[in-house]
This record gives structure tokens, C-alpha cells and sequence, in this order.
């Protein structure tokens, strides 16, 4: 295994995809199990799978969500109570038939998402205004048999959270869309470092069932899109298929409102693409199991090894290894380096005796001489920028491939030359979008919120635009 | 829903299994699903193994646990690859055998347990022996095809934690083993305060495919067993169906030495049995969500509210909320005793106007006056005093429920007449496990680590015994 470290990775430039599928194998964040399609999260890459949730539960839970679990069972009647949500999810179920040695009365599919089941389970719990609103999320994986996968971005098995909630009215339903949407793009943005595009999505690319669905979108390296985070309003449609009613205070019937939102491993797969190299992965030191390694020079020389220890120890305060292993110190940095530690501190004898220590950021591979005097201090700085200048390097890098079309012509040519988003306005007709699609091979990302006017024409048919959009190829 | 805390419960003496339905329903702790044999754990239940978790894992990552996440989907031909394995788990499990619309080529189970997909992925990424030792812990949900199933204790899915390691040689897995037996009774200990008692399991009664078994068994309080946690030794068994090889310092090929180990969420049931009484759940309070609800008396009169906003405030250090709801305060008391809050603060007009509050101990309904000067102090006291008077109120319990017999007359007469583990001596032989398992209706829980000679011949052949063992009724 040790050798993968060194072995070189494919350049970006030259095939992004291999250069991908090198990243998540050498930096050991997964690996392929015997079923096709299935990964395996081995620890680094569960590790940063851990950070996300413990820092995304945090902020759910400021906002008053409650966790629960539901059965990983949908009965195929309970599925197919909601038409448009059946129609959308039906062809890519995993059924369970057999239960045991007998044959099931009841076919039942893996969960590819997990509204019907709440649904049910909030038609037995709400009855009056008193219950409202419920605000349940649950961690868990789901199932979605995919033809194509590729670790974290698409595969049949994956890990997620999904938020479903349900209100007295349809107002609170759709603040809470939103500020489920806010708070995932909040989180993108202030812990993975990666800048978001918030808006709405088209009715052709909502959610199986939604009345609305709010997604955040974020470019990768290489140009290409990724929705990284999506937060559907059901309105009534779901209450009224499941018959979920409360009474109110003037003892009326009425339906609820809900809502659902999601984010998933995929992050992980967005990460590895907004912020990686050349080197191997690069993580945002927020998000990093390990912050900083540190890495002893000449290390059976007499004191470098207890001076490692004792660095170690001042720094406390963040998540720090000594890499004392018998390795040479080149093999340690260029490990450290495709794992994405933030920072390594060099210290062997000389250093010892200077009383400094080198540190090397991973992120733009500057080295700093410190004294070690003032270690901590200048651990304590270099987090918070190394975190921020990572985000502000993204998000040049995304402003830098966003352009904008005023008509076709534009639009095929940044689409054939210029790979990034490509602002432009639309009309609101689906078969202006199906046609960008089609001579483009642009898919529409959102409307974001952020509106602005280019021109006064829809960038298809020349008509009256309604509003900008975000177009982009999408993983 | 409201009116369930104020009804009555079943009292436990009367019918214990109904008592004990009645809290997971009433205490919301689960909600019954559409699917048989599947349940829904509602927030309050889901925060309780939230803190299970947070502090089993906690406790995992101190001895080098690393946490990992494999597919839920077992192929047939790598369940098939254990012997005794398969043949303990191939009659429980979910069996899919579509994926959309298609039927798979080969079906593939959902994990009833995963050592079968850990030994294929460790076949995979162990090389060397500097690959070793693999310390590696999956958190997710595990279904076996229960007949008989109820909340917790026995469910077709059930959440767990589950440890699988390899090692370079037997001394290391048997360590290791023991290890995380020693672990989890402490954990449950001085967490859960439950006392276990540790030991080995029979032959009979090992895991399907370990070379040994260990286990720690608590006592509920109708006097039937709970095994509460087991820790598995597979010597190189596993090792050899599924070629886990490395070279080791003389670069020779060796078989690695596993383990496996694993807590479940019938935890929450054994906490329940332990520690409820007829007024509803009592949760220790380390493991409590809430550990102080503080109840406002006539909260309508001016400051009153304000003051419970006060304490809660100071009392920051723990998990604090104040009941403001517009229920009377005998309802709250009522809810507050039903959901197990270890301690309910009250304060009214009266206690404002005299500088003091109420505390009432949900363990054994003391009421304290307390001064508001000293409340955090008070508070800072209870807390651990709580916890470790109700480890002791179980210990006491489970100790005078324990019984020795010396030949069977004795056996049976106890089996018939006082619930509870009785410790008998045993030859070894599997002949006599199944005598006393037919006519005294009693089960080897184990062969306790702490071994006492009651007398020197089995209690049921009448030869030579060989060690003292702990039977009992089981859930």
C-alpha cells in the first residue's frame, strides 16, 4: 500500500476523471467492494464524512431539527401513494422479495429517499396545531439503483441526511425551504471552503413531487457543475395523497405543509475537485481530521523525536500526528501531501537547534520559518487563512469560468470552448430549456437568487426573458 | 397525544410486557411502522442513542478505533464463503433480487452482520504486517428476519455498532477481545448504570463461525437476562475462507487473527428494564438528553417565567429545558416523570419570594428545598450522586435476584419460583446445557470471568464440574 504514495498521479490537465479516480484510491478515501457500484468509506475518507456531520447536525439542531430513524423498508403500496414521487423514483429501487426462505406477501423497496415513510409516520403522529411543526431529520444511506457510478459523486449505496418537516402553513414551509437552503450553502461555503450559486430550480429539474425545489450550486476544477445540496416545498401535495391533518385553534381540519431537504457524500466528491492538485487532495483545515502533521527530520537522532512529541503537545489545541513511522522524511511529506493535511511542521536537529521549525502550507506549498517561540501563535493565524484564502482561491476560480450569453450563438461557443457556468436569460418555456439543452448540452443549474439583467431576451427564442439563469454540464 | 402522559400506565408487577410497551409508546420513544416487525424512533428515543453513541464511540477512538462505512449489500457467494457463518445467518436475512426493473444476476442479501464484507475488504488492502493491526468500527442498521419482534429489544432492522479487527498474531485478537468486552460493561456501567456480568459464552451458545464468544449479561427487573453486548474471537477461521494474508517481518505469509464486537439499540430497552418504574422511563443522568426540566408554577404571575429562564441560564453547564408550555404543572410533572428527566426543578411565586426552588429526584422522588444561592452547586452534586445511587439500586437488585443451586431440584424449584440469574456449577458438556435448558427452561448466559467454586460437581450430571456458569431466561 505504502508505495501508492509516491507513485505519481495523473495530471489534472492531462484526464481530470483519472486524476479523480487516483485521488479518492491513494489518498485511501475508498475502495471498490464486490459490488458493482458500491464503495467502501475506509477511515480517511469516513473521517472527513464525520467532521461534515458533526458540523452540519450542530447548525441543524441551532435551528431546532430533531433527529429520528426510520425503517430502511418501503412497502410498494406506501411507495406508490404520491404519483409524481413514484413515477420519479420506481425504475431505480432496490426490492427486497424474500425474507428469510419464504417469499414476501408485500414486495418491499430499499429506501431511495424517505418522504413516503414520514409522511406515514406523521399522518399517526400529528393531529392538532399542538404538534406542529415537526422538524425531524434523519443520518442514514439510501439506495439508487445508478447505471453509472463513481465514488462519492453517483454510487447505488450512499450516505446522507435528510430533513423533513411539517408546518401549519404554507408561509413557514417555504421559510423553512429556504433557510435549509441558506444554512447547507452557509456550511459549504464557511467549513468545505467551496463557494455556492443559490437559487431555484426549473420545474423540469424540481424535486419527484415538489411544488418548489431550491438547490446550491458549485463548480469544480474542471468547469463542470455539481449540485451539492437541494431543499424541496411539498406544499399540501403529500398531506393531502397521505391524508396528514391537524385541527387548528378554531378546530378546523386542515392539511400541513412540508418540506425536505438533503446533502450527502457527494460533498466529499466536491471537495476533492474545488480544492485539490496535482499532489493528491487538499483540505480546508475546518474540515480536516488531521490539521497538521508533523514530520521529525533525522528522526533517531537523539532529541528529534521527543521535541516532535512535544510540538505535538503545544499543539493542543488542533488535530495534529506525528508521522514517526519508519518512513523516510520525502515519503512522509508527499504522503501528508496526497492525504490533504493543511500544514506539515518540519523539525529535525538543526531546526532543534536554531529553535524554529519549517511549516509548509498545503495549500499553495509557501514554507515558513517560525521560532518556536511563537509556534502556537502562528499556528493559531495560519488556520483561519489558509481557510479563508482556500474559499476566496475557489471562488476566483468560479468567477473566472463564469460567463454570460446574450444568445445562442454565445451560448454553443463558451459551451464548446469555455468550460464554467454560463449566465443567461430565459424566457420560463421548457422547450427554450429542452433546446439549450439539446444544441448547447447546457442543462439549466438554477435561477439564483442573485437576479440580474443581461439583456431583455430570452437567450433562445429571442423573447421576453423572465429571469437569469445559471446553465452548465453537471456531474 | 398530549393526554397519553396522564393516562395511567400498566403497572409492571401486573403485566411487565405491557408495562414495558406502554413507556416506549407513551415516553414517544418509538412509533410502530407500516412494516412488521420495524419501528420508528421518535426524537426522544433517537437522543438516547445519540448519547450512546457519542460516548461508545468516544471510548472506541481512545484504544485506536478508526470508524469506516461498508456497502449494506452482501452478494450470496461471499455470504456462502464461511461455513458455520452462512449457516447462522442465510435463514434470517433480506433477500433482494431486483434492482429497478431488472432482476439481478445473483441476489444479494442486506447485512445481517459484515464480517463476510470486512474480510473481503481487508483480503483486499492488508499486504504487510505493517498493514496491521486493522482497528476498524462501522456505525449503521443490520435487519435479520425476526418472527417475533418487539421495540428494541428485537427488531428486523435494529441499529448498531459493529467492530471488526485483524491482527498479526492470536495473542493480539484475544486481547483485543477482551479488550472491548471490558469496554462495553464498563461503558454500561458507569454510563448506563446497569451492572453486567462478564464472561465466556458455551460452545452452544457462541457466534455463528467465532472460536469464542464473550458476553456481558444485566438482570431486568422481572428477573429475565439481557445480553447486552458480545465480542467475538474468529482466530484465523475467517482468515482462511477468505485468503487475509501478509508477510510478516521474515517475509513469510501468515493468516491474520480477527475479531468482531458490537452494542445495539437494545440498549434502550435494557435501560427501560433496569431503571423504569410505573410512573415511566428513569434515565440515568449521563445518558439523559434532558437531564433537568425546570417547571414553572403559575407561570402566568410576573417574573415567574422570567426567573425560569434565569436558572436555566445557570445552569448551563447541563442539559436544561423549561416546560413553558400552556399545560397545567401536574400535566408537566406527569410528562417530565414519563420521559425519565432525572430531575425536575420547580419554582413558583412562593419560591421566588423566598429566595428557593424545589428539586424533585426522578429516581426516588426526594423533594429538596434548595436555596437559589446554592442551586448550581446542588444541581453540580445530584447529578453524580443520581447516577451512581442508581448503579447501586441495580446492583442491589440484581444481587438479591441471584441464586445458586446445587443439584436440580434446586434448579427447577428456582427456575419456578424466583426470577432472577442462578449460578450453578457445569461438567462442560453440551448433553447437560440442554437438560437443564429443557427442564428447568433456563439458558447458559455465561461462564463468569469472575469464577467462585459452589460446589465440585455439576448440577445436573453430578460429575466432575468445571466451572461455575450463570443461567437464566432471556430476552
Amino acid at each position: 500500500m505504502a508505495n501508492n504514495f509516491v507513485e505519481s498521479i495523473t495530471n489534472m490537465e492531462d484526464d481530470f476523471a483519472q486524476w479523480y479516480t487516483d485521488i479518492v484510491k491513494k489518498a485511501e478515501l475508498v475502495e471498490y467492494s464486490g459490488i458493482k457500484g458500491c464503495m467502501v468509506i475506509r477511515p480517511a475518507g469516513y473521517a472527513i464524512w464525520e467532521n461534515i456531520q458533526k458540523e452540519l447536525d450542530r447548525r441543524f439542531k441551532e435551528t431546532g431539527v430533531e433527529n429520528c430513524y426510520l425503517p430502511m423498508f418501503i412497502p410498494e403500496s406506501l411507495l406508490n401513494k404520491e404519483k409524481d414521487h413514484v413515477e420519479g423514483f420506481a425504475p431505480e429501487v432496490a426490492w427486497v422479495t424474500h425474507g428469510g426462505n419464504e417469499p414476501l406477501q408485500e414486495r418491499m423497496c430499499i429506501r431511495p429517499t424517505s418522504e413516503t415513510l414520514f409522511c406515514d409516520f406523521y399522518s399517526h403522529i400529528i393531529q392538532s396545531y399542538r404538534d406542529l411543526p415537526k422538524v425531524y431529520n434523519q443520518w442514514c444511506s439510501v439506495v439508487r439503483w445508478e447505471k453509472t457510478t463513481r465514488p462519492f459523486l453517483r454510487s447505488m449505496e450512499f450516505l446522507w441526511q435528510e430533513g423533513h418537516t411539517a408546518h401549519a402553513t404554507a408561509e413557514e414551509a417555504e421559510e423553512r425551504t429556504i433557510q435549509m437552503l441558506n444554512l447547507y450553502a452557509d456550511f459549504c461555503e464557511e467549513f468545505l471552503a467551496i463557494p455556492m450559486v443559490r437559487g431555484r430550480k426549473t420545474d423540469k429539474e424540481k424535486f419527484a413531487g415538489a411544488e418548489a425545489t431550491y438547490t446550491i450550486e458549485a463548480l469544480m476544477h474542471d468547469g463542470k457543475a455539481l449540485q451539492s445540496g437541494t431543499s424541496h416545498n411539498f406544499g399540501d401535495g403529500f398531506a393531502k395523497a397521505f391524508d396528514i391533518r391537524y385541527t387548528d385553534k378554531a378546530n378546523k381540519l386542515q392539511y400541513v405543509h412540508q418540506t425536505s431537504w438533503g446533502m450527502t457524500t457527494r460533498l466529499i466528491g466536491a471537495v476533492i475537485m474545488v480544492h485539490g492538485d496535482n499532489n493528491g487532495l487538499v483540505l480546508p483545515p475546518y474540515l480536516a481530521p488531521v490539521q497538521i502533521a508533523i514530520i521529525p527530520i533525522q528522526q533517531k537522532k537523539e532529541g528529534v523525536l521527543a521535541k516532535a512529541y512535544e510540538l505535538r503537545d503545544r499543539l493542543g489545541a488542533f488535530r495534529v500526528k506525528v508521522d514517526d513511522s519508519d518512513k523516510s522524511p520525502g515519503f512522509k511529506f508527499a504522503e501528508q501531501e496526497m492525504r490533504g493535511i493543511p500544514m506539515r511542521v518540519e523539525i529535525g536537529p538543526k531546526d532543534i537547534e536554531n529553535n524554529q521549525a519549517v511549516i509548509v502550507r498545503r495549500d499553495n506549498g509557501e514554507k515558513i520559518t517560525v521560532s518556536l517561540d511563537e509556534l502556537e501563535t502562528k499556528v493559531a493565524e495560519l488556520i483561519p487563512t489558509i481557510q479563508r484564502e482556500m474559499l476566496e482561491r475557489a471562488r476566483a476560480h468560479r468567477d473566472a469560468h463564469t460567463y454570460e450569453a446574450a444568445d445562442m450563438a454565445q451560448m454553443k461557443e463558451i459551451a464548446d470552448t469555455k468550460p464554467g457556468f454560463v449566465k443567461a436569460m430565459w424566457c420560463g418555456d421548457s422547450a427554450c430549456e429542452e433546446q439549450i439543452k439539446e444544441e448547447a448540452g447546457l442543462s439549466s443549474r438554477c435561477m439564483p437568487f442573485a437576479q440580474e439583467t443581461i439583456s431583455d431576451t430570452c437567450v433562445c427564442c429571442g423573447k421576453k426573458a423572465k429571469t437569469l439563469v445559471y446553465w452548465g454540464k453537471a456531474y
